[in-house]
């Protein structure tokens, strides 16, 4: 599975361009119908584009336990984010089936759309629309950089957009989730072991600020008469970075937009994204009083999501693993907020570099991680 | 003539776009050829697209004293950069024929192509490519942010671009030239005066600063594990500023690259261009020598120009102006670097601000400009 997905959306310096409802987004698609066919499991999608795999019928057996997670990348993203919980997914039902194991319950293997955002800006676009914790309507006009709606992209693709929207019926059939995933930061590779449990992702959220100036020419001002945008954004990079120290939290300015951007203008305006996170919501407030000089908006919050306790215990338990929280959001924590007992696996990643082509786990802690999910599903649907 | 213009490439925000080879110029290239028809100039076009209308006949009456500038803008550019100075040279025309003035020498009102260097990267160059500073193949294969060359624009345009190169033919017949432009600056504001004769052109540069750092997750990568090329850019930023102040030069970080430029992604790699300028070439070379830690490649450098001091001795003599240098380029200092005689005239800009929808003159100032242009022309000519 892994040779097959490895050359799709594949860019000449290594890393993933998969952005939703794209060609590259297509040919995962098609795969992951096939590697379900492959296994009798029957696919459906559902309002959001999500893909869901079905070994017994959630309709009729009773809400399922699912697992998975998604295919799409950021910019340059890497080969792990994402496909290691669909891969590992599919390997632990051939493992469950192995081993004769019969299910109490049906199990899913799920594929979730737009899970990074990375072309229409809304992360875990999928599962947020299928929850209503993103509204149809603003879902169908959010645009890329193209000026592409959603609606239209969903439209090129093939299917019908008309349907975007909450989907009861799919999120009912989910009566536990579970994600494994790559982790992110360095926690496994300083404890020294291969997989985790996700108990927590923290309270993140993201904020626009606006640098005002005054367009000029960089060879004719002087520098008193100067209202130069770029050197409130040095102030903000460093202040940023500086609050998040302070405070023991995380902050990013990774996105700026300047207007004109060229060689000899002094810039008329420029546009900075602070992306913040913290294990508490305080934390990220005093990062962001410490900003309070800059006009800033907040685009999007979302509050710290804690997986089901009982759930998280259970695995620890069964696993012998250690528990870990994480700064990122993923479709796990959508569907926590939306009442389904839910929670993480995370697998060992050396060099905790991630949104990278340099994303990399090691063999024998994916294979760790296929086992350990292949547990928890035993475990759970005994 | 100022309201013929006033809508060619406007933008919505008040400013213009007027980019070589474009819709815009090709609508200002009719312009001024209808002008220079109105007055019974004969207008030829160089090897460059350089638009030439002249008074007399420069191939059998000898070389001709040349006036004009620009028309072409940078993006959301001012109404006055360039267009002021060939609106004067008609109004000049005008006022001396008025005047009854019988011309020694033939007189000519020059435009010249993609002064700005908006759309292809280097300034001035259609008088480079005529004078041969810029050589022809590097010319052609300049290339816009859509991927289209030089070649390929001109083409399009209706122009042959394989006689794009050097054009001596055309240069030779330049026996003077005097190039009207609003100041960049606010020089004659604060000597409270109208008009100034230019005498230099500041050395000035640009280098590209690639500034390296490794892409990872926003909410995930502890800060002692980040390598986040954006604090290099603001310590780059600050570094240029303070440099140029404390040698007295002009230092701008002005365009910016950020890969791969997402909310939640540390940059992988950063790009930044820094122009710096001063009234000596020894205090450009101390501000780059206060940015040496970083790693920057020059990528123009044009030294001081000083213009012709008995034609700016004259001027001044004639107008009882006073003299200033400025920052900009302009094609007065090609041509005056190619060994043609040249000055400049500059009217004065209240605010100082240029490249900007806000860019202003008088009314009274850009006619003041007009007589002084007149009274330079008709001693030239005498």
């Amino acid at each position: 599975m892994w040779a097959d997905l490895a050359p799709v959306g594949r860019e000449p310096g290594g890393g993933y361009r998969r952005f939703a409802w794209t060609r590259a987004d297509h040919t995962l698609r098609e795969w992951f119908v096939a590697e379900a066919g492959r296994r009798g499991l029957s696919t459906v999608v559902d309002r959001a584009g999500n893909q869901w795999a079905w070994w017994g019928d959630p309709d009729t057996d009773g809400p399922g336990v699912v697992t998975g997670s998604h295919l799409d990348s950021v910019p340059s993203g890497g080969a792990y984010d994402g496909p290691l919980g669909v891969v590992s997914a599919f390997l632990a039902v051939d493992a469950l089936r192995a081993r004769g194991v019969r299910p109490s319950r049906p199990i899913g293997v799920a594929c979730f759309a737009d899970e990074e955002g990375a072309r229409f800006g809304v992360a875990c676009a999928g599962s947020r629309i299928i929850t209503g914790a993103l509204p149809a309507d603003r879902a169908r006009g959010l645009t890329d950089d193209d000026g592409t709606s959603l609606s239209d992209a969903v439209r090129q693709s093939g299917y019908d957009a008309e349907l975007i929207g909450p989907d009861p019926k799919t999120v009912r059939r989910v009566g536990t989730f579970l994600e494994l995933h790559i982790e992110q930061g360095r926690g496994l590779a300083d404890l020294d072991w291969p997989v985790a449990v996700g108990n927590m992702i923290w309270p993140h959220g993201r904020w626009r600020v606006e640098l005002a100036g005054r367009a000029d020419h960089a060879g004719t001002t002087a520098l008193a008469d100067r209202d130069d945008p770029m050197l409130r954004l040095a102030a903000l990079i460093e202040g940023a970075r500086a609050g998040a120290a302070r405070h023991d939290a995380l902050a990013t300015v990774g996105k700026v937009k300047i207007e004109p951007n060229g060689v000899n203008a002094i810039p008329s305006h420029v546009t900075a994204w602070v992306d913040c996170r913290a294990a508490e919501t305080e934390r990220v407030e005093r990062v962001l009083a410490g900003l309070a000089e800059f006009t800033s908006t907040n685009e999007s919050w979302t509050p710290v999501t804690v997986f089901d306790e009982a759930l998280v215990a259970q695995l620890s338990r069964t696993l012998d693993a250690p528990v870990l929280s994480t700064g990122a959001g993923h479709d796990a924590g959508i569907l926590s907020a939306a009442g389904i007992p839910a929670a993480m696996l995370f697998v060992r990643n050396p060099t905790g570099v991630s949104h990278s082509p340099d994303e990399h786990a090691e063999r024998a802690d994916c294979l760790a991680g296929v086992e350990a999910l292949t547990r928890c599903l035993a475990e759970l649907v005994a």
